[in-house]
């Protein structure tokens, strides 16, 4: 299985457009130390030939265009995709809005909770996404599904999507009042990504990481885990948010209930933070906390990084 | 008054995600023949300080990036943008998704038309944009309205917006079966943008040109024009579409009803093709079309280009 990084940080990426935060001011010095990054998405095949997408950031059309194999060779036909499917893991902006670029009648299969589509259906600036050429799919939490290709063939991968502790998108806060965030299940989903003989796991956001996570994760080849905060008030300290990460449903990194400690009690083969926010010192290639988070065994995700498992 | 080009492309980009016409195919050989453009836009500003775009692209975040007077210096506040508003010229898909990007509670202004707002009041993925920050500005035709900056304080700069001859956005057709397209006439806007001392016009869609508008476009200093084909039929010829520029609310460049032809008998002193599709062969450097254009005293506009009035 072929898996690359199409963007690695969290939603707004690195740097956000309004962030003047010494790390975003780094990235737009452009020193190598701080590599900027566009919002988290990855894309897996088990060809290189045929690709499947793992959430649409906004940042989509400039991901293809620095991942060359995601955009038609020149044998290809006159209007042709490597794009076979998109699978969402929730309806928040950094994982749906990228949809809109793939528009202009071009076959592909989407694949979402019901809740997560009803959104997409209620939004028609998403009506670019032609329903002739676009099959909307609706999955559930817990049943595996096989990716199909646009001719409708098995393409090798199956997913096994469900919950992990989170909360709603922050845009339809106003729809969920009275509820408490986090309290569909649906909302947040992590993805358990099988080809015949490989698995991996993608998990974006999680607020925190139970007893019954930990066992799920335990002798995994690969995760991708959510990597947004290094401490959980680190935007409060910093002045630029008013959330904590547990607010925002992102566990942090460090800390006794930290995700490298908890995680350092199982056993995972390489271990990878995705979805970064512009704070978390562990952006910065010099950083004591990137020196931390390597030591622990982790790898902080850049834009067009490769792993082949 | 200064100008910078944020994408020169019509909707989509060049090249396409799914693109594989010649054009295309040059753009992503990385040739210096087949510059590659992002989605239709331009930034205006009176001191180089405060910023005013004119349309919001699914391109946006990587547009601010590639123009850094767009993003906060090292001695702006921790949250901060010199982006003071956005005006919408109509409700397509590649003029209003890049509003998406201005999120987390930052102050900027957007002026459209009450049809034009009403569709991204409709859109909950708009619900990003925090109506506690970000003012809503319903424009009239013929109204000029002054931009005015965060604070409430006149930029110097007025617009007047009038209605071309056009066509609806795309992905709102299924709403309007029955009517015929265009006849909405709030549906294309162009805008005359004026200082104490500049004026221009930003025309970035447009059907066709009558004599009332060679009159208000007669003896002006600067025209952005739709530069979207070349031929009427190109993309029928060149098997990537079925609609003709006329179907699509855009007038070509070339032939005897074309805007190169027409606006030649008026006097502009700089004449500027913005909104350029794939397949218009004047986006190639070394085209014969290019030279056609430029020997009539057209400019085809591309990413980052500055101009200073």
């Amino acid at each position: 299985m072929f898996i690359k990084v199409l963007g690695a940080a969290a939603g707004g990426g690195y740097p956000q457009w309004n962030c003047n935060h010494p790390n975003s001011r780094l990235a737009r010095s452009k020193t190598s130390k701080a590599l900027p990054r566009t919002q988290s998405s990855i894309a897996i095949s088990l060809d290189k030939y045929k690709w499947y997408i793992l959430n649409a950031s906004p940042d989509l059309r400039q991901q293809l265009w620095d991942n060359p194999e995601l955009m038609p060779s020149p044998e290809d036909p006159l209007r042709y995709s490597p794009i076979m499917g998109v699978i969402l893991t929730n309806a928040d902006v950094d994982h749906t809005a990228g949809l809109i670029n793939l528009r202009e009648s071009q076959k592909f299969n989407l694949y979402a909770t019901k809740r997560v589509l009803d959104v997409i259906g209620k939004n028609s600036i998403f009506n670019v996404l032609n329903p002739k050429f676009v099959k909307r799919m609706p999955i559930e939490l817990d049943n595996v599904f096989n990716l199909h290709d646009t001719e409708d063939t098995f393409s090798g991968i199956s997913i096994k999507p469900f919950a992990v502790p989170g909360k709603v998108a922050l845009w339809l806060e106003d729809e969920s009042k009275g509820k408490n965030f986090g309290s569909v299940e649906e909302d947040t989903i992590a993805l358990e990504i099988n080809s015949a003989t490989k698995k991996f796991f993608y998990i974006p956001a999680c607020a925190s990481i139970p007893d019954w996570l930990l066992t799920k994760l335990d002798n995994s080849e690969l995760v991708f885990f959510d990597g947004t905060l290094w401490q959980d008030d680190e935007m409060i300290k910093q002045n630029v948010g008013i959330k904590t990460g547990k607010r925002m449903g992102h566990i942090s990194m460090s800390g006794e209930e930290g995700s490298i400690n908890i995680l350092n009690k199982i056993n995972i083969k390489r271990r990878i933070f995705i979805h970064i926010n512009t704070t978390n010192p562990s952006l910065l290639e010099d950083s004591k906390e990137r020196e931390i988070a390597n030591k622990n065994g982790w790898e902080i995700s850049y834009d067009t990084m490769e792993i082949s498992l």
